[in-house]
């Protein structure tokens, strides 16, 4: 919204030509006023001139202002207000100030604030807030402000259809819904105007709910990154004097990635068994989770959604393994040196059968976890019926958890009782990263158990423990 | 849906205090009233504040009920029922009876049954019917039952916006529709009460069109995996007495995938050849196709998908290859026999030309696959016109499986004459799967001839055989 | 479309029999009358019904018509005009003459116009137009028509519902609205029935944006073809005599897909950068762009989407070297040469650092590259606000960018310098597609440097240098 009105109003108002009255042929109801010329003014008239409407903008220099849409009307502030019961204001809260002493002719006008702001709490009260102080006499709606010039331009098959108005007059938001509507926008209303602060941040915002997964997969990776780094570069280099240091970019990469992706999955299906047990333990569904627990099953998309990508990052790294030089060049100089030593080597049917087997489970797995994320798309969980969604998300969620630790023990394999494998007394990084799959799964089976099961479908169904002793008959199984 | 009523209502009506009347300033239509104070009684409330509706709990124990959003008031059932003229019934089926003693408060009332059942044809009649049959007086809307309590508290962004509702009543639905809208969702009117039991039924399914896809695939993998058992593993160990099980685990799912996939994918565009084919046969569009077609064709999307999933893993199969131990210690054992037996290999141009454009056919075509799959996404299909969506399913979609089919020919060159090719006078997994596709392609190739194309299009644009005759001028080509 | 109503109505229209009236105990509003019992009629009038409308057919031979849905009504058509205001022509335009003796009965009413054409400019005016002219007493609607009879019978789940009409009359569009909204469309208005020449256009595009894109993808990847042709597998026959025409298929397809890739991609982001430079230049925003960067802007959608294609390929290409029977021949040949020859090679840290670098670089560049390409999807750009979408956009998209050009860097590495890269005095294709990305990334990196960025920023705030003396309030920092 970069609208630029200066407070030079009073002298423009005047300046107006009868040629450029408002045409009277068309009723109140489908005339609608812009107030502003910038870039949002210009793209909004001329989208409401494509549904129909008549547009009048006012400005303040209604005879200099070449850059707006063909079939629009321009006139002084004044006379544009009155032609019209609807004015959009395309203006920023700076220059509100020229609203004052207009508000005669605003008086019970329906005011759209389109205003965003630079930076969360720029300002101690909401621009429409604000604004409907300075005209009292107007009806404020707060909305439309999640839209862009560019949006409003290329029309809503590409950008976001939906907007979000409030206000306090009833009959004033529908007259604004109504015009979305024309214009083929989808207007929620959200409430008051005591809303409106909320919707003036909204456009604001950064991805709030990746925040907090993003910070657990950078703080994983860089705690990950630096164990394994002392664990195999550094080692090799102090004990053997070797320089491996090469191997950062891939074969560390390639630790990394699946560890944090493991640890990433199991994070996501961990809340929703810790509350099954706080559940079970309260014998009740209606005491509220803790907050913790309520705001790490809000993001419980997002961890597995960035899972997904580090794990769609060890696939490839896992890939381009023999195009490596350094994997070449090993596999050479190990034929060479079995020539030359004149050793054999025997076909060993366990280990086939082990690296297989490992191969295939993170296939499968990762298989699994692209359906996962196929199914998050919001045009596809659109098409789910709850009981899709909820088969999908966690009976195949929890499938593909075991499959991908399964994986990751069957890497491990042989390996978890060779001493040499715990090199400075640390383990391997693939046996932390086991540790809490381990757990999600082994709950998980616990919670599957007919026993355990019975009691948290009771309770998922309504059925408290404390009230079964007074009214027996609940404890039949109830509706889901 | 959980909320829990029992039968001690009249004790409860009574103890309505002055201070929890329904708040007069609001209008009837802009306050409702919900019946239960569970998960989804809860949830619902909630959503109905924030969209600025007054809302009124009945509860059977008003005075109790911490749970309840804050805002929201809390009544006895008869005193709640006559605050508002839109009632969501949030209680189960089998407490129903409680509204019986209620009837002349809701005489009129617009009752919205929300309710849901464990299973299918758990009651003899429709949930929605059996309240209309218990109060009369009232105007039963059945809807939103497709809501779960989870999507209403996290808003319609995520979750499904739809809702389907159904009522005999012409301006109960519109005043549900009404409340539906305002709450951000859509709501599409089923029709008469007698739908009911479908709308009941919906939250229940389970990927109904998903069901004969995928036992085909089912049935097609276990078919293929025993028969390339017996061919592979159980033929090396009966005639040369070699274990080769280990290869279960890749090699043998790494055939058993692209044939499924291939012979699913021939599957997706045969139902449409052969309806081209029946419509050419009898000379008419407008003879319906038989059942067991037009179920065919209406999952050829599933079918579709399926295949690109096994074609999928056949990739990540395929690409593994190389960092399998079996593979590696062939390539090493056939190095250093070379040198050991002093033999040497001559490079071979028309098999390096084989090998590569067999495996560049299969890159190409798995590149469409997956167009194909992201064409098939709800929300980009909705973003294609009609006939760029028929473009991409059905010439990209041919494409692909002429790309795919070639691929498989060429994996199968010159071992199609080879005797040593059918073991114990089988052909191979590869062979079988060519015979679908071939088939397809071929009765696909005839139908785009152009005599054959001119006829099929005029059939299609409603030119009719035996119509011809009557009236020539109809043989021109019409609308499609 | 494909109604045929042939001219012979009049000795029809007698035919109506008693039993045959319009059910008179619906109110016309909730009936609606369809004209054509062809595929489209007939899908429609199932829909209609479905809804709950009662559907009066209009039909030349009422008596005669076995393929309607059960519950509609057939009738002449004259009496079916007579019994609804609401009438849908389901007939195609050469057939429209039928209407003109029907002109008293259609007076008033509301005529839906659903026809398409089969081309282009197929004829002089609007088929909606001809209509108007014909039955000029009736309030003619131009609509429906990007619905096919497919997307109507199989409801609008999966099919696009978001419907466009135009027309004269407000009422009548209204009224067709309302009628779209009970069907579980989304009707957008669109304005006069001038308009109708461009719905009727709509379902006649093919990928219209996607044009250009492709056509330069197509022209790129041939000219690099035949570069890379003429400079490997011509040179190598030319001066070794060598025949490596197999190349074609792998090891060409892998260097031009990455090479078409990267010039695409920098050619998504260059016409930002340049549009910046335009506005820094001119000192404004506030003049349009020329029209080739205007249409150059618009779809650089489609062609980061292909450059998206193009590296999908190129991975692929890539990860199936080493199962290559060239690469394997090679590889065992390196090998025994090694031995033969009584070689040894070296590890060399630096290639392993070089090596694993431009893979690494490779496969974050990737992932970042699909991370765009999800959320290029529509139903996922309509979950974001208007920054996030940027921040992917922009800022992830220029780093994209930025690995892939330094992916290509590291590839080319050491080989820039060295003579023998420059076979008959021509650069390597991938030196050739670095010129395009470096001079986006340079010319991006002038316009981060604080100094640019702060005036860049001014402008999009709707700063204007010749402005800025005229009025130095304005310099602050608005809102974007």
């Amino acid at each position: 919204m970069t609208g630029q009105e200066r407070s030079e109003e009073k002298s423009e108002c005047v300046s107006l030509s009868p040629m450029m009255e408002a045409d009277p042929a068309l009723p109140e109801s489908e005339r609608v006023c812009v107030f502003g010329t910038g870039d949002l003014g210009h793209s909004l008239g001329l989208r409401l001139l494509q549904a129909g409407y008549g547009v009048v903008f006012g400005s303040r220099r209604p005879h200099s202002s070449s850059r707006l849409p063909h079939g629009a009307q321009v006139l002084g502030h004044a006379a544009a207000a009155q032609s019209a019961h609807l004015i959009f204001i395309a203006v920023q809260r700076e220059h509100y100030d020229f609203l004052v002493p207009l508000a005669n002719q605003l008086k019970g006008k329906v005011l759209v604030d389109l205003s965003n702001n630079l930076r969360k709490n720029q300002y101690p009260e909401a621009n429409a807030e604000y604004l409907q102080s300075l005209v009292p006499g107007a009806e404020v709606v707060k909305g439309f402000n999640t839209l862009s010039a560019w949006s409003l331009q290329n029309g809503p098959s590409d950008a976001n259809r939906q907007v979000y108005i409030c206000g306090e007059s009833a009959e004033a938001k529908e007259a604004v819904i109504a015009v979305a509507t024309k214009l083929g926008l989808s207007a929620l209303d959200r409430g008051s105007i005591s809303v409106a602060r909320e919707l003036e941040d909204f456009p604001l915002q950064l991805f709030p709910q990746w925040r907090l997964p993003l910070r657990i997969a950078i703080g994983l990776s860089a705690a990950f990154f630096f164990y394994l780094l002392i664990r195999y570069v550094i080692y090799a280099y102090v004990t053997q004097g070797k320089d491996i240091s090469f191997r950062i970019m891939v074969s560390l990469a390639n630790q990394v990635c699946p560890i944090v992706s493991l640890i990433m999955l199991s994070l996501c299906y961990l809340p929703g068994v810790l509350a099954s047990f706080l559940q079970l333990y309260r014998g009740t569904k209606y005491r509220r989770f803790p907050n913790w627990l309520d705001r790490w099953m809000l993001c419980r998309k997002q961890l597995g959604l960035l899972s997904l990508g580090f794990a769609f990052l060890h696939v490839l790294y896992t890939l381009i393994i023999p195009i490596r030089y350094s994997v070449m060049f090993w596999v050479t100089e190990h034929t060479v040196s079995l020539i030359r030593e004149n050793r054999t080597t025997m076909f060993d049917t366990t280990t086939a059968w082990h690296d297989d087997s490992y191969l295939s489970l993170g296939i499968l797995g990762f298989g699994l976890y692209v359906l996962l994320g196929i199914t998050s798309l919001p045009s596809v969980i659109n098409s789910l019926s709850w009981r899709e969604f909820s088969f999908v998300q966690s009976k195949l969620g929890h499938l593909t958890l075991l499959l991908c630790t399964a994986h990751t023990y069957l890497y491990g394999w042989n390996r978890f009782l060779s001493s040499s494998t715990y090199k400075w007394y640390t383990p391997p990084g693939y046996m932390l990263c086991l540790v809490l799959p381990s757990v999600v799964l082994l709950l998980k089976l616990l919670l599957i158990t007919p026993c355990v099961d019975r009691t948290i479908t009771r309770i998922r169904q309504g059925w408290e423990r404390g009230a079964d002793q007074r009214n027996p008959k609940d404890s039949q199984p109830l509706i889901p």
